[in-house]
């Protein structure tokens, strides 16, 4: 595998990127990679959404010509912690041909130094329970497990 | 107490936010209530901050003329799970001499039913681990319990 850069997403990225959250063994009955011509609709409305936000962006990571791996990084203003920024760091993917190569370290802290150049005060995930190899990962990354993560579909 | 009622916060709340924020034995180090004349600049910077996003206010629930709970709702549009926007709860918090009696639960109702008016698929938080009644509180609401949380201060 040749050097990996880094970039933030387009709207040209979105059908590589829906393939790329698909291809996860926890997340793939949730998605719906094609839709009528290509990418689903309902990616696109989000795609566009998160463009209209202050810092709402999907972190590409690239080597030999392809994406390798993606996640999402949201800047979050708050009062908390004196008025502390935080980074919010969802869906996390690297391909599945690459897993174990250090694609996931080198975007994590490619997100995290995003994070600090913005002046974010902290870091934050989540993790599914099940995924214990990712909570190790996390914790070697630097990361506190220090909270648990409640979720309710509504 | 007589019945609570909500609404979102303007910039005339900040004090007792602040106040409020403090009340709390984990975070009241982290917070630094009065600063030359009257609030922490910091926090009047995040304030504005929070007003210049799409959705990202806090909560507040008033009885008797005063303020006696606040939370952070944000909503976060995001590309996984066909695109959903997830609504994310953050600083929950009701005024100590209130506690046990359903101002917690009440204002935690009202976030989920904005975030659902709004469309959001889920809501999400994350609790530290020592606040084991509050894990419970959560799952008595609804929550499933399904994920760790990181956290890297920068």
């Amino acid at each position: 595998m040749s050097e990996i850069t880094f970039r933030t997403a387009t709207k040209d990225d979105l059908g590589a990127i829906v393939s790329l959250l698909s291809d996860d063994e926890l997340a793939e009955n949730r998605e719906k990679p094609v839709g009528g011509d290509g990418v689903a609709e309902e990616y696109a409305r989000a795609f566009a959404a998160m463009e209209g936000e202050h810092y709402n962006r999907m972190l590409l990571a690239e080597a030999d010509g392809r994406i390798v791996g993606a996640l999402q990084l949201v800047f979050v203003p708050g009062l908390s912690r004196r008025g502390a920024t935080r980074a919010i760091v969802e869906s996390v993917r690297v391909v599945s041909d690459l897993r174990g190569r250090n694609v996931g370290t080198a975007i994590m802290k490619e997100a995290i130094r995003r994070a600090k150049d913005a002046g974010c005060a902290l870091v934050q995930l989540t993790s599914d329970n099940r995924r214990s190899r990712a909570h190790l990962f996390y914790r070697r990354l630097g990361f506190e497990q220090s909270h648990f993560g409640f979720k309710k579909e509504l």
